[in-house]
């Protein structure tokens, strides 16, 4: 055993594979083991992935890569180590994957950097308005953009935040060092856990009455579907600021398109349910609203650290036995 | 004396007074002196000053208050404070208003908080241009926005920051919180005083060289004026990043219009030489340059935040002799 180099399975396609690993990933990988990269132009499938698996150690995956289903685990006889170079692991790794001897990795972390930086600026656009100041000094000049009213201060501000997975602390830290107030709703996170992070803990109705601005950042899970609608919007302030740069399956759409019809709150929108959005949605053309086409975590510098994290998991495993991001069986349940 | 209460001038209109002291804050000034509220039109003149300043103990100024000429000095038999409400003193207190037994403060902290917010909000616009997404996402759909290239991060990235007053290290510890490097230009902190604010010194031309983002935060002194002209401009890289939220003062405004006309670099400005800018200003319509009407420290909570410092430094004055942010002579030089 000692002598044989551990088998690397790429199950991405190749053009995903080449986003997401740099060069010297790539050839970080291949000095770690023999990687098998399999040729095939769309995503892998099912069955080509139970056809490969056999004889790995590691899979690499991703993005598009096919479930690790009882079939395919059937043929996965020294299957260790699943490392996979993207965020959420639903669908992808039922809780059979998940045996002694097998562990599993992820790099929701490194999304969590430009997510916490879309929802910081956001959050400022929202207050300060810039993209509007800007667009009416373009068009109308110096005093239309002198004349819209001033803008709110993020320092001394409350916000609630709304789960504190890797973003959501990330979105926290930010908050804080910008010296707003964060509350926090998270039912897996203690009071004290809370004060750790610096915010404190508060029911979803307190949190959502009591901040003036609102981030969502929990996960899609079962628990999490639709866990904002008419109700919970209505507990909004007047004047309130919501974002949603995690999942639309968290919020009531509907609701939330009808709140913001009636000009009570505003809100930044990086997620739909229907994507693309159908151009002749209702929210286009809300001045109330700024929209993002799901690009919260797209960045130059995202996808390539996605693929190097990815190759520090496999590094620190195979020579350490230690992963940094290790998902677990009990973790599932309150993860996307 | 004991017996004695202090008579406090406020030397600005009623209108601008209002402005800046909340009710609560006027009433607080009420208790701890006599106070005198001339009544005038506009900004009080220097004749007004020079006739009213006599017996008076602390005078409250701010934006239009008159110069403390050597007219107005002669009469101010007894003035021990000058409480200016707002940040930049030039002008209006040269430097034999410093003598012993007279004490001068002022705002500049306060109004430090929204232009470091606004400097890391056009920061992160010019970076990920969230203004252009939401645009096109509004006016073309999904696919025109998604069709922008993909942002730059700030958590990695190298930010210059050149000054570091109350804004300049208000803007560097947002900076750092956000994962940042943060180089320093300031010829008035040393390498230990740069490192304590978690920054490293540079030359300017190697700041400018090396720093893919550069924000000006210095004051409008006769050492800054057009410390930025075409040479130093063409230090930066190309697609650098260029933010000036301080004073138009600091810039020479044709050499950076050329540098945007090439689109080499993209910027954000909040101040112009000529403000209001023209109409007709050959800033308007460039697609690399965010502008802003000089309001970068106009928020809701900013100006009654001013009055309220005011009459906290005038409280510590008269109950312990201390001022948060006093002003001393051997400042004047460096400071705006």
């Amino acid at each position: 055993m000692a002598a044989e180099r551990p088998k690397i399975l790429i199950a991405l396609r190749q053009a995903l594979f080449d986003l997401l690993f740099a060069p010297t990933q790539q050839a970080r990988l291949r000095g770690l083991g023999d990687v098998t990269m399999p040729a095939q132009a769309g995503d892998l499938s099912e069955a080509q992935l139970t056809a490969l698996v056999g004889g790995h150690d590691i899979v690499i995956t991703s993005w598009g890569s096919p479930t690790f289903s009882a079939a395919v685990l059937a043929e996965a006889d020294r299957l260790k180590l699943i490392a996979h170079s993207a965020g959420s692991i639903k669908g992808l790794l039922p809780p059979p994957v998940f045996v002694s001897g097998r562990r599993v990795t992820h790099v929701a972390y490194s999304m969590s950097i430009p997510v916490a930086e879309t929802t910081l600026a956001l959050i400022l656009l929202c207050l300060r308005r810039f993209h509007k100041i800007d667009r009416a000094f373009q068009d109308g000049g110096w005093a239309a953009a002198r004349g819209l009213p001033p803008g709110g201060e993020l320092a001394g501000n409350r916000v609630g935040v709304i789960g504190a997975g890797y973003t959501g602390r990330a979105v926290i830290r930010r908050l804080l060092a910008l010296e707003a107030q964060v509350w926090l709703c998270d039912p897996y996170v203690s009071d004290e856990s809370a004060a750790a992070l610096g915010a404190r803990k508060a029911p979803l109705e307190t949190l959502m009455r009591e901040c003036p601005i609102v981030t969502l950042q929990a996960p899609a899970t079962t628990e999490t579907y639709r866990m904002i609608g008419a109700e919970q919007l209505s507990w909004l302030r007047d004047g309130a600021i919501f974002i949603n740069t995690a999942r639309a399956h968290l919020i009531d759409e509907a609701a939330l398109l009808a709140e913001l019809q009636t000009g009570r709150i505003s809100a930044a929108l990086d997620v739909f349910d229907q994507e693309p959005l159908p151009d002749d949605s209702p929210f286009r053309g809300l001045d109330n609203l700024i929209m993002t086409p799901h690009i919260a975590a797209v960045t130059q510098q995202a996808y390539k650290r996605q693929g190097a994290i990815t190759v520090d998991e496999v590094a620190s495993f195979l020579s350490e036995g230690k992963l940094r991001y290790e998902v677990t069986r009990d973790m599932l349940d309150t993860m996307a």
